[in-house]
């Protein structure tokens, strides 16, 4: 094993000099004798000394860490969004500590805590389908970190926080569109639990597109997958037991339509011909289901960009304003993104 | 918004002592007088002064960060690995930072030396389908930073590296065994890229259990999908112009195997009638394709545990030889865990 690397300490007791003037000598301060500040430096490349990244954060106030909070880690739409997450951030020198809470408000709340402690530059954070108070962001931004939602929001925290979402509304309005264009009669929907924000805008959209059409809809035709994975079988039942079986169903996100998919090969029936499927994602996989699945496109990849790009502009405003000794008057931003129907053969 | 949080130095300033003496008080160094210390720890609490996870970090050289790098961010395998990680190092107060090479031996390198930057203490790596030297594991290992590389090594790397693998050569002689028993004739296998040792260890096991049947491999049954995403068509092409088209396909993956599912279905082959399909790597989504996948499961969570598992241990081990004025004597451990068949209806 090679010796010991050199440190700002060894520096220190060779010059004679306080470890604090080392350090500034080293990350450039300006209030510094220049005589020391050049034997500094000589000494440092002499030794070898290599600055460290966590001596250079400690300095600055900055880890050059962002948190990312993810619901789950093996969902690739949260996959794809952490890589626009990246796109943006990597060319700015940041790395992501990505932490996932299991769909659980409390493990959500131990990920801010933990980000906080660790002293990240900005959080990003997709919500738990559990929660359902802001007290943690709130905790947040009075460590004075900014934060950004994005995709799974709480819609009535009056926190002023950057929020990136899709139109979900439009998602619901223009599935059911597309159904009903495709001349299905009886279009059916599996939502998300019933708390859950993006859930109900995608089930308005659902039943202004049926009203719209002349469509009575009919509360036995909306049914809830309350816990988003192991409910689905018992959401698609109630609606298989109707005396008017839906000929059409959309599901409230690509992962519950690939389990509908599934569980109606099970039973049997044939996709589109008996009822057809279509999701709401965009997930890659559904191009390989059969049959394929149609589906609305979620930007996943643009949402992290996005939401990474409006973290930023927060720290930055956050920064500037501190040096102007100025308060930093933070602001409720929502960005909305477009959503797009792939049509495959489900429908 | 609140004012400053109360530092080291404005405790440093207040006791007109240095402020590495009151760095030393606060983590408790023992060289350092009982008086001041009490002085340090009484005006720390009065003023509200939180320890910093940085500085606490900086002073004991430790980050309790740990890297993972994975070759792709959106394929289940690797997310769920890394919640067998997050098991073992979670109670032990250790963060990730979660990085992704995309498959590309540079990325991988520039990943290596990020975190060999960010000093974390430990690195967890499943190399990218075309790394073919260790340079940049022994640039970490250079720097102290202990290692595990798991599921994707370097077999010919010397390096005294902690390793993990499944046993890969039984994941091609099960599946291949298992389709022989079904009375399949014609297996033929769709491998990895010709370097990758995981594709080559399957292969090896494919074509022993074909021997043990006393079936001749042919040559023209093992095609490769040489960058695994894109080229599953070609690959299959060539088996579907055989003179003797196979009555059987194993995938060298699972995503490999639902693609060739997908393709079977829009060439209107039945499955398993005509062509039984079976994957190896036991994703969660294989119970949901149509016909479900039959797979060999590598078990992603246990493994990510047990490498993180090994990590800490070497952690340890360094640290302890460290602390006795010891040279530490790196050791090349390869654990093996074991596969076992998933049987559905695609075989």
């Amino acid at each position: 094993m090679k010796k010991r690397k050199p440190t700002i300490k060894d520096i220190a007791r060779k010059l004679d000099i306080s470890v604090s003037t080392v350090s500034r000598a080293i990350r450039g301060a300006e209030d510094i004798n220049p005589v020391t500040k050049r034997k500094v430096l000589e000494l440092a490349e002499k030794i070898g000394y290599k600055k460290s990244v966590l001596a250079a954060g400690l300095a600055s106030k900055k880890s050059f860490l962002i948190g990312v909070i993810i619901p789950e880690l093996t969902v690739p739409f949260f996959g794809t969004a952490i890589l626009g997450i990246e796109e943006f951030l990597k060319p700015l020198g940041y790395d992501l500590i990505i932490l996932h809470s299991d769909e659980n408000a409390q493990n959500e709340s131990d990920c801010i805590d933990l980000l906080i402690d660790r002293q990240v530059d900005g959080i990003l954070i997709s919500l738990s389908m559990n929660t359902t108070n802001d007290d943690h962001l709130r905790r947040a931004m009075e460590e004075e970190i900014p934060l950004v939602v994005f995709d799974r929001i709480l819609p009535n925290s009056e926190l002023p926080i950057p929020r990136v979402i899709v139109d979900d509304f439009d998602a619901g309005f223009q599935a059911t569109q597309h159904l009903i264009n495709k001349g299905y009669k009886r279009v059916a929907f599996i939502t998300g639990p019933v708390d859950m924000y993006i859930s109900q805008k995608r089930q308005e959209g659902y039943v202004r597109a049926m009203e719209r059409n002349g469509r009575p809809t009919s509360a036995e035709y909306i049914v809830p997958a309350t816990d988003l994975r192991r409910s689905v079988g018992t959401a698609l039942d109630k609606l298989m037991v109707l005396k008017d079986k839906p000929d059409a169903i959309i599901a409230f996100n690509d992962p519950i339509a690939f389990k509908v998919i599934s569980l109606l090969h099970k039973r049997g029936v044939k996709i589109p011909t008996q009822i057809a499927v279509m999701g709401i994602s965009g997930d890659a996989m559904g191009e390989l289901f059969y049959p394929s699945l149609t589906t609305i496109n979620q930007p996943a990849k643009e949402m992290g960009f996005v939401a990474a790009n409006l973290l930023i502009d927060r720290v930055t405003a956050m920064k500037k304003a501190k040096d102007e000794g100025k308060l930093f008057i933070p602001m409720s931003i929502l960005k909305t993104l477009p959503i797009e129907l792939i049509e495959r053969e489900s429908t």
